[in-house]
């Protein structure tokens, strides 16, 4: 029994990425088997939200067995539609472009940046990590050309809203903002902010207060 | 009316984060009022789960009259113990230490890196944005004399485990994990991670499903 995806909280989608890294993990160590409780114990969640976050896409366990690693794998992988490569487009060449553009894991995961652009006129026509540097001008053009389904913003917060601007205009479908500032799009593209501050207030807030940490329920490895 | 912290979600505290980006930029552009509803909408969350946010810290608002910008930041600030400096050492001076070394954001937020540390020879003694990298042995040493609370990790997964041992034992008290690897540290230290895949799943799950975007619900600015 699926659940229709609107239905899935944001949050069990989140937790499955962390499921995937755990369970990768597992895998590269010849783990072949394992069941949710010390899947759950691994990535600091509890065993019943563990069963629960992956009941939303039917059903992948067998009782008394738990869930095969691969398998699970392939499942949660084909569930968030990531067995297959998504073509990215960075804007803006700075410091924190330049580190995602060289982020191994990205590509590990068939999340390939196939383009970098900036309007700065220095950088334009610079090489980074093997790709050139193009105006964003030529978004326009080159997102089609180079099947590029989602835009990365990596610019100063000032520039951020006309980076998703020029991103919607040359047919991106998803964005992933990296910088600190809301951006407005119109209702048919998806956006999704990296905000370091979601991590360090919570850690700050933690610190601060005592507030028990996870690492308790956490095994000694993984 | 006040929530104990320990009872207070994770996830508010995360909210909180986006509350704050989205009402210094109000504050930036002179705003000085606001009630939940354009404040939510800025922050494409709903208005009682905003309200419902904000009262685990106590009475904020004045009926009627919704909240003062400037007092709600100072609020927020103190709840989260973010109105003082935080001090971090940073371990690992690749790619993405070198961005976050760069990262404006976090300074201008009173999060400060004070000190950089790397394995690496060629890389110890080197000038990274005015701070000497300094060989990771020295961080027991280190950490006390420059009053350091908190450690970021940028190394690579297979280094993360060591990164995070040494920071344990030089004493700090929470860790920031941006490496894409689970550590493994005593009960009374604090972890967060930062998994870029948290976001990018979310994003090629929600363009794939075609489910609602949120940007529906969003204002034109903020």
């Amino acid at each position: 029994m699926k659940t229709p995806p609107e239905k899935i909280p944001q949050a069990a989608i989140q937790r499955l990425a962390t499921y995937l890294q755990v369970l990768e993990a597992m895998d590269k160590d010849g783990i072949d088997k394992i069941s949710s409780e010390p899947l759950a114990k691994a990535c600091e969640i509890q065993p019943s939200q563990v069963r629960k976050d992956l009941a939303y896409f039917g059903e992948f366990g067998t009782r008394g067995v738990g869930y095969y690693v691969p398998l699970l794998i392939e499942r949660i992988k084909s569930c968030l539609n990531v067995n297959r490569e998504w073509r990215a487009a960075l804007v803006g060449v700075g410091n924190m472009g330049r580190a995602l553009l060289n982020y191994q894991e990205f590509r590990r995961h068939g999340f390939t940046i196939v383009s970098a652009f900036d309007c700065d006129p220095f950088k334009i026509g610079e090489k980074v990590y093997g790709l050139e540097v193009f105006c964003t001008k030529t978004l326009a053009e080159k997102v089609p050309e180079l099947g590029i389904e989602i835009g990365i913003i990596t610019v100063p917060p000032e520039r951020a809203q006309r980076a998703a601007t020029q991103l919607v205009n040359a047919g991106i479908k998803g964005i992933l903002n990296y910088s600190a500032a809301r951006i407005s799009v119109p209702e048919n593209v998806h956006v999704q902010y990296v905000n370091f501050f979601h991590q360090i207030y919570t850690l700050t807030f933690n610190i601060s207060n005592n507030v028990p940490s996870k690492a308790s329920k956490a095994s000694k490895k993984y």
